[in-house]
């Protein structure tokens, strides 16, 4: 008899050691957008690009790590890997704008010293997050937008392409679907398609520094220089060793209105709220009752991993500190 | 005895309701930027200036408040008439930058809905205010930037100026004295001169209702289209009809940083701390250690002031219900 029972409780102390390594022994998590199941692009064949495109992903980050590398470094590999894969709405793939060029935005931040880099509008820079790199570690400002942020890249050395590099058949298409619907042209805005294939990743390295980037092409046929929230410190990506770091996606508009990455940041260091209670205060209340749809990715300092969404499904993935991986797309 | 002691009572009470009709009362506070005494360009004229351009700002905006007009109409029209007036760093008297043009950014926020709208890098909209309000009202978006927010700014019917409108020579001769100076072109950063004119406006109108704003000619000398806090919300600009409305002026990179406007309102809301101690935390404890210079003012949703600066000066003036305008530019 006492024996059984001296078994039960090592059984539950495994199975809660077990509960708590998978949760909180990961080293880096990405995202490749905010999904709606009612999107038309939202294919078979598209959800098993996305997945494969994460799954690279986030081995490509884990190898930076192993060969311990920074959180900045595991961070800048993987949204690498996303930019150049047409599938995801960043670097190569890019939603177009209505006069139809590719116009993207980046921003990254380290948890440690609160320092950050951020470019928007760029339209020949092969990798926009090495861009907001070079931003926040090459000169003195943390924002650089349009053909200012163009000329600081081929400055420093960042690998520039032709604008075509960023066109692809497909997203090209979408455009001209899109312009030849019979509309008043004088009052198009954005259409609300509920899909925002942007990319982003947080990591945490062996020093338990905390980083975070995103990348986007931005909001499809969006016109004026819209920028949204991905290039935005506080919205878009934010990172504190403190707390937590955090990259979102979805409707820019309102997740600059609240300050969304900020927010939940604030939420675990003044309410002391779990990362996991802060994202799903702003992301399933907040932001729910005000219509913003979207969601984020979150790693916290002890590297407990989080995720929040109000759409169908947050494209995701993350890998705990021994390799393992799990890619989700949708609530499963 | 006894009715000595009644004396007392009622002038400690009626001290205390005088001290919180000063406090509690305004309907409007404004900056014209943190300063420091050591600016060459900080001169007994140009302080003579400054304050009678606050002066104005505040009656401009209180006479639309007497006409029952919103927040957000007061903090435009005080807003409108520090850009149009040289001696402030908006509009008409802005900056250069490093190539000889003025790159215009400014926003606007109602803590009613937290709505928002923002302008950055624009160079042809004689008063970036109204096209911030005009992007929060007009658009379906947040933030729009440089050519694509002249073009949005032109079809919304703003009044549209050439670049040369706002240039002003003592600017113009600032920058070719910086220059002349013998110095690596290629290595030009933008000096830390420790003076920064942006002007900013909070207001709380007859319903009880918040608005903040910002505008500025950003950075002496920047280069490669770099922007600011000024145009950030949650940075240099924000508004929570739950909390207060914070409008920020200093080195703008920092302010993005430690998201200071968004910060304050979530160390009200999270924290309970009062508007003044809040702002004190983000600006003379992070900002300071941090080594950010620059400051803020804050009107809280009971109509408290508060501001807080780690520069010499803060210029500023606010005006209460009946009129009583007070202005200040150092710590006195």
């Amino acid at each position: 008899m006492r024996i059984q029972r001296w078994f039960v409780c090592l059984a539950l102390f495994t199975s809660v050691l077990q509960l708590r390594a998978q949760d909180s022994n990961v080293v880096l998590v990405i995202h490749g957008g905010a999904a709606s199941r009612r999107d038309k692009i939202n294919t078979p064949e598209w959800e098993r690009l996305s997945r494969e495109g994460l799954k690279a992903a986030i081995q490509k980050g884990y190898e930076v790590y192993k060969k311990g590398g920074s959180s900045l470094d595991m961070i800048e590999a993987s949204i690498r890997l996303m930019e150049d894969n047409p599938v995801f709405n960043a670097g190569k793939g890019a939603v177009f704008t209505l006069q139809g060029k590719n116009e993207l935005d980046s921003s990254i931040m380290e948890g440690r010293g609160l320092k950050a880099g951020a470019v928007a509008g760029v339209t020949v820079v092969k990798n926009p997050i090495s861009a907001a790199r070079a931003v926040m570690e090459k000169s003195k400002h943390v924002l650089l937008v349009s053909e200012g942020a163009n000329t600081f890249a081929r400055e420093n050395g960042l690998e520039i392409v032709d604008p075509s590099y960023f066109r692809t058949e497909p997203r090209w298409q979408e455009l001209q679907e899109y312009l030849a619907k019979p509309k008043d042209r004088a009052k198009i805005t954005q259409p609300h398609d509920g899909m925002w294939s942007t990319v982003g990743a947080v990591a945490r390295d062996a020093n338990g520094d905390l980083a975070a980037g995103t990348s986007t092409g931005g909001m499809a046929y969006k016109r004026w220089g819209r920028v949204g929230d991905s290039p935005i410190i506080g919205a878009g990506t934010y990172a504190d060793n403190e707390a937590a770091g955090i990259s979102a996606t979805g409707h820019g508009e309102f997740f600059i209105r609240y300050a969304v990455t900020h927010d939940i940041v604030a939420l675990m260091k003044y309410k002391g709220l779990s990362v996991q209670d802060a994202a799903k205060e702003v992301i399933n209340k907040k932001l729910k009752v005000a219509g913003g749809e979207g969601g984020v990715i979150c790693l916290d300092k002890n590297g407990t991993v989080a995720n929040a969404f109000n759409t169908d499904g947050l494209f995701r993935a993350h890998v705990t500190r021994d390799g393992t991986i799990t890619v989700k797309l949708f609530k499963e």
